[in-house]
C-alpha cells in the first residue's frame, strides 16, 4: 500500500497529501489534449487581426505603426476584465455582506504573431521578449497609485482555464494586495521575524544542499519541485539572489530564466506528453513593504489532476507523484 | 460590458469576482458528460462484488449477515486512502521542512447498490440512509480520541475528480482540524467574539429576509446560493437552527436535508445539463470549543467552469454567474 505524508508548505503553511510510491500511475492522469483547436481564421490574438484583440497598449516592433503586423509581443487590454480601470474604490456593506467594484488593470500579453506556438516552443530570444513584456508592463503600471500589487498568469490548454489556443498570458493590477500573495507574504514576514532572513533565500540554500529537488540550476536561477507540491511536477524558478520584484529584473537576469522556462517547460511536455499548465508569477507589492522578507518567483502547475471535493473540503491538496520523484524524471 | 463585483464571503473573507450580466453564456460552461462510462462488469461499488469493494464498517441491511447482496448503503474502507490508521501523530523536521504521517480515517461511503443511479436519482428515504450512514460513522469514529475533525465530500462526474461513476461520498477523519474547515471556523470564532452569535444564524435571517438568494426552503433547512459563491450555482444547505454538529441531527432534520438534497440536485441537473459536482459537508470539530461560533452546513459545487491561473495565482474565483441569477433560474 502507498504510504501518503502530509507535509506542510514552508512559507503558506499549506498541507499537501504526498504519495511517495514510485512515479508511474500516468492512467490516473488527466491526458486529455490541451489544444481547443479552435480555428486560426476567427482567433483574434493573430497577426493580421490586430484590430479585433484591441489597441496595443506596449508591443515588441521592429519599427512601424502600432496595431499592425510586424510585432512579436503585443500587450492589449482583457476582452473580458476581471478588474477595470473605471470603478469606485471603497467597499459597500449590506449586513453581513461587503462588495467593491473590479477596479484594477487586467491586459493579456499576446506571446507570439504566431497561431500554432506555445511558449515553450519560442526560441530564448523570443521567450525573452515575453519576460520583457512583463517587466515593462509592472514597471509602466506601479505609477499609477490606485494600485497596490500585481499577479502575471498564464493558462495553457483546456485543463487549465484556456480559452484559446493562441498563446498568451494575463496580467491582473490589483488595488490590494491579492490574496493569494497576501497568504505567501504573512509566511514570509513570520519567517524574516523568526529567522532574521528571507525565507525564499534559505530554500535556495537547503534545496541546493540537498539536491533531491532540484530540476535545473543556472547561474542566477533555480529550478526546483517544491518540497509540498500540490500536483504533479509542479516547479518553482527562483532567483538565486535575494529580490523582491520581478519588474527590477536585469537583462541578465531575464535571459536565465527564460533559458530555465524553456528547458523546463519542454521537459514537462516530455515527462507528461503535453499537459495542460499554468504558470503564475509572484511578485511582491509595489509599496516595498515586504522587500526584505519576499523573494519573487514563477510557479508552473500541470494540471493532469483534478480538483476534487477532498480539496474543497479539506483544504488539503494530494498529489500522487511525490516532488523527488518528479525532479528526478525532470533531470533524467 | 459586463460589471464584475469583487465580493467578500462573510465567513471566511475570501474574495470572489463575480459577473454580474444576466445568466446565459452557457457556451463558457464545460458541459463533457459527467459520467465516465465506467463498465459496470469491473465496477467495485456494484453489488455482488462485495469482497472486492472491502470488508463493511457499517451498512443498512434488512438482516442477513455482513459483505453479501442485500444493503442499500455500504460503508468500506478507501482502498487508495489519503489518511490511514496506522502511524505517528508527531510531525518530523528537516530545516524548512515539517511532515508528517497521513494519520486518520479514510472512507467509502457507496450510496446505493445499483452502478447507473445518481445520488439525486435516489428516493427520499434512500437519500436519507446516506445521510444517516454519515451521521452514523461521524458519531463512531468522534469516540477514537487521536481524531479531532472529520470532513465528509462527494465526486460526481470526472471534472469534479470522480475515479468512478457508481455513487459514493468519502470521509476523512483527521488528527487535526483540516485546514478549510479551520479558515471557516477562525472566521466563525471572530463573528461571534464581535457580534456575539453564531454568523451562520444571522446569515439565514438575513437571507430569508433578502429573499434573493433561496433557493429552497423547509421547516428546519433553507438552500441558498451564497453571497460569494465560487462557481457558478454554488449551493448550501443549511439548518434554520443553530446546530454545530451534522451527527447530533435528528431524524426529522436528517428528512428535511434529505428532501432538500433531492429537490437542489434535481434542479442543478435540470439548469446546467447534467454537471459535474461536488459536495461537501463542514461540521464542528469534536472538541466542542467551536459549539457556540460554529453551524454545520452542505455545499453542494457544480463543476463547469475551470481552476485557472487565475484562481491559482490571486487566490480569486471568478464566477461568470451572480448568485442571485442562479438562485432565479433554480427557484423557477
Amino acid at each position: 500500500m502507498v504510504a501518503t505524508e502530509l507535509r506542510t508548505d514552508p512559507i503558506t503553511g499549506r498541507l499537501v497529501a504526498i504519495d511517495l510510491a514510485p512515479f508511474k500511475r500516468r492512467d490516473d492522469f488527466d491526458l486529455a489534449p490541451a489544444r481547443l483547436e479552435d480555428p486560426p481564421a476567427q482567433c483574434p490574438l493573430c497577426e493580421g487581426r490586430e484590430a479585433e484583440a484591441g489597441n496595443e497598449i506596449l508591443a515588441w516592433r521592429e519599427g512601424g505603426p502600432a496595431n499592425v503586423p510586424g510585432w512579436s509581443v503585443r500587450v492589449v487590454p482583457n476582452r473580458h476584465p476581471m478588474l477595470r480601470i473605471e470603478g469606485q474604490m471603497p467597499a459597500r456593506h449590506d449586513g453581513l455582506f461587503e462588495s467593491r467594484d473590479g477596479l484594477g488593470a487586467h491586459e493579456v500579453i499576446v506571446e507570439t504573431p504566431i497561431h500554432d506556438q506555445p511558449l515553450h516552443a519560442l526560441d530564448v530570444d523570443r521567450l525573452w521578449r515575453v519576460l520583457w513584456a512583463w517587466r515593462t508592463r509592472i514597471q509602466d503600471l506601479k505609477r499609477d497609485t490606485r494600485f497596490v500589487s500585481v499577479v502575471i498568469f498564464k493558462n495553457h490548454g483546456r485543463a487549465a482555464g484556456a480559452r484559446l489556443d493562441h498563446a498568451h498570458s494575463q496580467l491582473v493590477a490589483f488595488p490590494m494586495i491579492a490574496p493569494a500573495l497576501a497568504g505567501k507574504l504573512r509566511g514570509a514576514a513570520r519567517h524574516l521575524s523568526v529567522g532574521g532572513r528571507c525565507v525564499f533565500c534559505r530554500l535556495v540554500e537547503e534545496e541546493l544542499q540537498d539536491g533531491r529537488r532540484i530540476v535545473s540550476r543556472r547561474d542566477t536561477a533555480l529550478a526546483i519541485a517544491p518540497y509540498a507540491s500540490r500536483v504533479p511536477f509542479e516547479t518553482w524558478i527562483v532567483p538565486h539572489d535575494h529580490s523582491s520584484r520581478f519588474e527590477d529584473c536585469s537583462d541578465t537576469v531575464l535571459t536565465d530564466i527564460a533559458l530555465t522556462m524553456k528547458s523546463v517547460m519542454a521537459r514537462i511536455d516530455w515527462a507528461l506528453e503535453r499537459p495542460a499548465f499554468n504558470v503564475v508569477l509572484h511578485t511582491a507589492p509595489f509599496s516595498g513593504e515586504a522587500d526584505a522578507a519576499f523573494h519573487w518567483h514563477l510557479e508552473i502547475l500541470p494540471r493532469v489532476t483534478r480538483f476534487s471535493g477532498l480539496e474543497w473540503g479539506t483544504g488539503v491538496h494530494r498529489n500522487p507523484v511525490s516532488p523527488e520523484e518528479a525532479a528526478r524524471a525532470l533531470r533524467g
